[in-house]
């Protein structure tokens, strides 16, 4: 019968497109409908109101992902600004699944964002390494899990995060007291169909995937960390992600006021595009879809040369007649995510796009952005200690967190 | 098509008798078909030639449980009996769902004779209190199911354990690391239709359902208690439990091997009757179908005279005449599970089933029994202090837990 179920699930999926947490296919192998997404989810498209409003309550220009709209859909984020204006303060909470050694640049995209919130706003923030559900989905052994997971806090150590305001865990190593306490409250919220509903299981899928959704949801509620929020029960939970990670938040809102515990919010990313321009996300299976926080110069060169797909025209003389594409031109689009400089990224999209720059000197330019950035993450990371891994995955109180 | 599912479990039990862990019912209303649960199971008759080889193992007369067959059945007791022979010790592990305030006498049966288990043999035990369970099953708050974890803990420690070699631990508590990577570990073997088969979960049941399986089934591997068994991973496990949870077990020695753990081994027991002798085990809901370690000799008393079902004859003539029909007598059945004197036992089911005993003599004889089973408890009880409490359910090495 389950089988049913799934071959329902499938065919559904060949008319439309499929956004889950383990899966992103476009319809047809076109684009993504980030609109019909929106729709289909039922969360919030995040507006010019919502970004100047971000910009006033921060007084600084607000991130490339929000000016460019990286960061695009959201979930309550008007509440959360609204009790930060009347002086109530909130916790960031993002995470990361540790399936592989080194990031690439689409899983940067979360932590660069969730470290400019924790500066502007001045919260603290928790970081969620899933090494269980990894284990479980990926078939790593448990000390695998583990071993990626403390790999991956280097990198995202090295994107910067303030050691006085943030909590790095490992499921395998945190899991119990009052977060299992939450995780259980949360499981009786759950019945096995809605699960199946929401996530797409079925009956060969093994009961660690269905036990799974209770613990990524709980890190939403400030009671599952004794150690950060005592007595600060109804503080608001913000959770920055790509929007294939709103399935478990969709669960988790629904189940919070029957705990008598506050919705999280949420704030949502589309997603970062394979160098092939497929459809989807980049995936870490293909190392030549996805430039790596490990790769070389060299490789970042012949990586973006040879693969990153091209919006411009065959020929030198078309391409000046006609000029780029540059709705499919990657060069131009890891620009709008990466390209600091307004202007700059606005000049290039208006001479490329009219066919004054050439495909060529966009991948150039890109190239040296990239690198400049990866090279700044490789110092950042060389620089990680044990000690600092140790510090932030400490299970201690952060004094200052609100300061 | 979940519902369907639950419909074919169902059907299925009305023509058979059904045992698992949340229902015990025998076909058409009759006697729990033991023998036909031991082929259905897939378990051993535990049979004399084993009694005898406990008895010389342990140079002391075998628990009255045993002699009088109320633990009937096994998993590999014999395996851990060779192992015993050969020098290498095992550990034994039990627990308590905590669901009520006070135990009835069917619940210490597990632990009195586990109690004998670990006096005879020297072994270290683990008791798991499986609050959250309760908490999910019987909709009761995390808060009442500790504290009730708590109280039968007490109840726990009355029976007399040796607290230099038990640990007693509540999953709410104790759910974390080691543990929970085992968890983990298990819940990635088992599917949901495997789980489903096993234990007749429905569509409609909540996901905290399927996750507990494996918080059961870990306390099976000695690598779940880091604190008790370093490097002992190869410690065999022996877990007294009423028939009713073999379901666990059988899938926790499914899934062992394939993780390089060993299989633990079973003894199992019959279930204690209600009074008024309704099939099935004894039930928590119905204060008149048992008698409670809380109730007085007057409650006692009362409850045996007023609904002990009695197998004596409807008149003093026709009882003298043919006299009591054993098997379906109540007080019968109850001394022969707390009454320690054989010769009088053998006496009292001569004289009463020949007619020369009344019922109301041998419901004096199980009151006088049960008052003084009762009042020993309740002292055993009132004398276990918080500190008490504590020390069983600390996380601590047991030194001495083989001597």
């Amino acid at each position: 019968m389950e089988v049913d179920k799934k071959e329902e699930i499938a065919s559904e999926s060949s008319e439309e497109q499929v956004v889950n947490p383990w899966e992103v296919s476009a319809k047809d192998g076109g684009k993504i409908d980030y609109d019909k997404l929106i729709d289909q989810f039922g969360c919030q498209r995040l507006d010019e109101s919502l970004i100047d409003r971000v910009e006033r309550l921060t007084s600084r220009q607000p991130h490339v992902f929000l000016r460019r709209g990286v960061f695009f859909a959201h979930r309550d984020f008007d509440l959360v600004l609204d009790a930060y204006e009347r002086g109530d303060k909130f916790y960031l909470y993002t995470g990361r699944g540790p399936s592989s050694e080194a990031l690439h640049l689409g899983h940067l995209i979360p932590f660069m964002f969730t470290k400019y919130l924790q500066e502007a706003f001045k919260v603290p923030l928790v970081i969620q390494l899933t090494d269980d559900e990894k284990c479980m989905w990926k078939n790593l052994s448990v000390e695998e899990s583990q071993r990626l997971a403390r790999e991956n806090a280097k990198d995202i150590i090295a994107c910067g995060f303030d050691v006085t305001k943030t909590f790095i865990f490992s499921d395998f190593d945190y899991v119990g007291g009052a977060f299992y306490k939450n995780m259980v409250k949360v499981a009786k919220c759950v019945t096995l169909n809605k699960a199946m509903g929401i996530f797409g299981f079925s009956g060969e899928d093994h009961i660690g995937k269905l036990s799974f959704p209770p613990v990524q949801a709980v890190p939403s509620f400030p009671s599952s960390f004794p150690h950060l929020f005592p007595g600060k029960d109804k503080l608001r939970c913000l959770i920055p992600c790509a929007i294939d990670q709103d399935p478990y938040f969709r669960m988790t809102r629904d189940v919070a006021p029957r705990l008598g515990y506050s919705k999280p919010a949420l704030i949502e990313s589309s997603f970062f595009p394979a160098l092939q321009a497929k459809n989807g996300k980049m995936s870490a299976s293909d190392p030549n879809s996805a430039i790596y926080v490990t790769d070389t110069a060299k490789d970042i060169k012949n990586k973006i040369n040879r693969y990153a797909f091209s919006g411009g025209q065959d020929s030198i003389e078309k391409h000046r007649e006609i000029g780029a594409n540059l709705e499919v031109d990657i060069p131009v689009k890891y620009l709008s995510f990466f390209l600091e400089d307004d202007a700059e990224l606005e000049h290039i999209k208006k001479e490329y796009g009219e066919g004054r720059m050439l495909t060529g000197e966009v991948k150039k330019r890109l190239t040296e952005v990239l690198t400049g950035m990866v090279e700044r993450h490789r110092m950042a990371r060389a620089a990680v200690t044990d000690e600092m891994v140790d510090a932030f995955m400490a299970v201690r109180p952060l004094p200052n967190m609100f300061e």
